[in-house]
């Protein structure tokens, strides 16, 4: 990510700079809270490569990275509480610090904002943007519901686990690479062709990081090993071996046996599923599915006709952010 | 409200035909079913009002006044989980009748939904009309957390309770009518006057609700008379009473007693709190506050030069509203 300092030098600059709001402090306290807690800014970075790679100043696409970025983090602050997640990033999350009334309450806040900064677009562009804008929102709501029907669904089928991490996760980096064409005033299919390479690329990660879960070393990845497995979290990995072992008794049981076990030791859970995941060769079936996403997300970028150096550079920033394994 | 018919029916009739979506049915069904709940549908057709009374065709206003009505469904699914609210005119709310996560989400979708129906309009309209949507449903925002605020503080002033309803619900139709306004291609200072003359209104109309709880016959306001009382609902007259009854240490020790009493008689506590408010002659007291935004109102909207039959009928409809009590 570092051959994109200045991007990523503008953005942080422009967080630091936005004031949200002071009264009632109840309400904008969270916004500076939650803003501040860091991340990769991958979204915000990729509203302005959509930007540079059409040569376009990227300065120009400062207002609407912050407003994905606002965006992305008002939809961690009421996933959260949905999820009861007690942490994110390490540190409290909104409604821990404060109460679940003040979590929605400047969620919504956030949304407005979001709004608000995109609408500091050029007018002419404002139909587009906000066309792409609410379109993604959409789908980001719809994606996050989908997974809240998956934990208590008895079945997920494969398809069904991939549209919902494109809706949840990859339309967000999609729609951020749009929004950043749209700015440059690419063509239409030219911006699609970019929407379509985010898409790809945002499912790409997401299923890198089922098999991270797994399969990373521990101190690399920065989380927990096997909590997916742990939580029942149903990833492409699960999904992929419950399907396999629909034709293996003998794995189907060991499988439902860890999965409906009430209690259990982790270190011990966490080796037996893995052993049925290698039983089945999980890890190079997820390495494959995710491996078909990034050679699709490639062809669309191939197909965009702008500076081959630029789409290097993309290329290298999305591979760089694949192979966080080893 | 029935010189208005012609607004009201288009308003039902694009209401009647607005699908939201369906799929995740968790999501599209909540809103299906809080959109039809009812109601008097004042924002939108105060957005038909502010653009007929420029003499522009009501019909360039539906998507602005449906973007209105949605986004006030989208803050009362949202406050209601915040106040814990079993009904909503008489019915479950979307919490309870679902739960809290369905009500969360298909609310912040409502909100996208809000937006989307307001981007119909004519791209010149966009940014003034998203410039008065963002900064209107800001200011619900903050109302609603200075609401949840003063639930908790000792000591409110007539000043903040007074900012605190107009954040909370006047600015909202404030609001509905600049849009309007816009809409109708109404100068911006005429537009302003017109927000001023919502704003004032609708301040009226929140002190007019608060007269009704304790003085309006049960059966013509459909409420439970007292139900503030009740609740020691910080409300004008509450408030007013404190103020008074400063000066007063035996009233103002009876009124504390009933405030504080963990158990009682609802109508002896009613009975016995509106006789402290007769005492101050607080109902008196409130109605001049409430004529003073009344008369601020009617300023306003004289100044506008528009057609003044068409301003008589507005003020027909608003004193229809005022008098709701005999």
């Amino acid at each position: 990510m570092d051959s994109f300092l200045h991007h990523q030098q503008l953005i942080e600059r422009a967080l630091k700079d936005k004031a949200y709001g002071s009264s009632p402090k109840e309400l904008y306290e969270p916004i500076e809270y939650i803003m501040s807690l860091g991340g990769k800014r991958m979204r915000p970075l990729f509203v302005l490569i959509g930007c540079d790679l059409f040569d376009k100043d990227v300065n120009n696409a400062v207002h609407a990275a912050l407003a994905i970025e606002i965006f992305h983090n008002f939809t961690l602050v009421h996933d959260d509480i949905m999820d009861k997640a007690p942490l994110r990033r390490g540190k409290s999350t909104v409604h821990e610090k404060w109460n679940e009334n003040i979590a929605i309450l400047s969620g919504d806040v956030m949304m407005v904002k979001a709004y608000q900064e995109l609408c500091k677009a050029d007018i002419e562009l404002l139909p587009a943007l906000l066309h792409v804008f609410n379109d993604t929102a959409m789908k980001v709501c719809e994606g996050q519901q989908l997974d809240m029907n998956f934990e208590k669904l008895p079945k997920v089928s494969i398809p069904q686990y991939i549209k919902m991490i494109e809706l949840k996760t990859a339309v967000l980096l999609a729609g951020s690479l749009q929004l950043g064409a749209i700015i440059a005033n690419a063509g239409n299919e030219d911006a699609q062709q970019l929407y379509e390479f985010g898409k790809h690329i945002g499912i790409a990660f997401q299923l890198q990081d089922d098999i991270l879960d797994v399969y990373a070393t521990t101190e690399k990845f920065g989380k927990q090993k096997g909590g997916d497995i742990v939580s029942n979290k149903k990833t492409y990995l699960l999904l992929k071996a419950l399907e396999m072992a629909e034709s293996n008794r003998y794995m189907k049981e060991a499988l439902q046996q860890w999965i409906n076990a009430p209690q259990f030791d982790i270190k011990e859970k966490v080796e037996a599923v893995t052993e049925v995941y290698d039983f089945f060769n999980i890890k190079e079936l997820a390495r494959n599915e995710m491996k078909k996403h990034y050679n699709n997300a490639l062809t669309c970028l191939n197909a965009i006709p702008v500076n081959p150096l630029k789409k290097e550079k993309l290329i290298a920033l999305a591979e760089s952010l694949m192979v966080r394994e080893n």
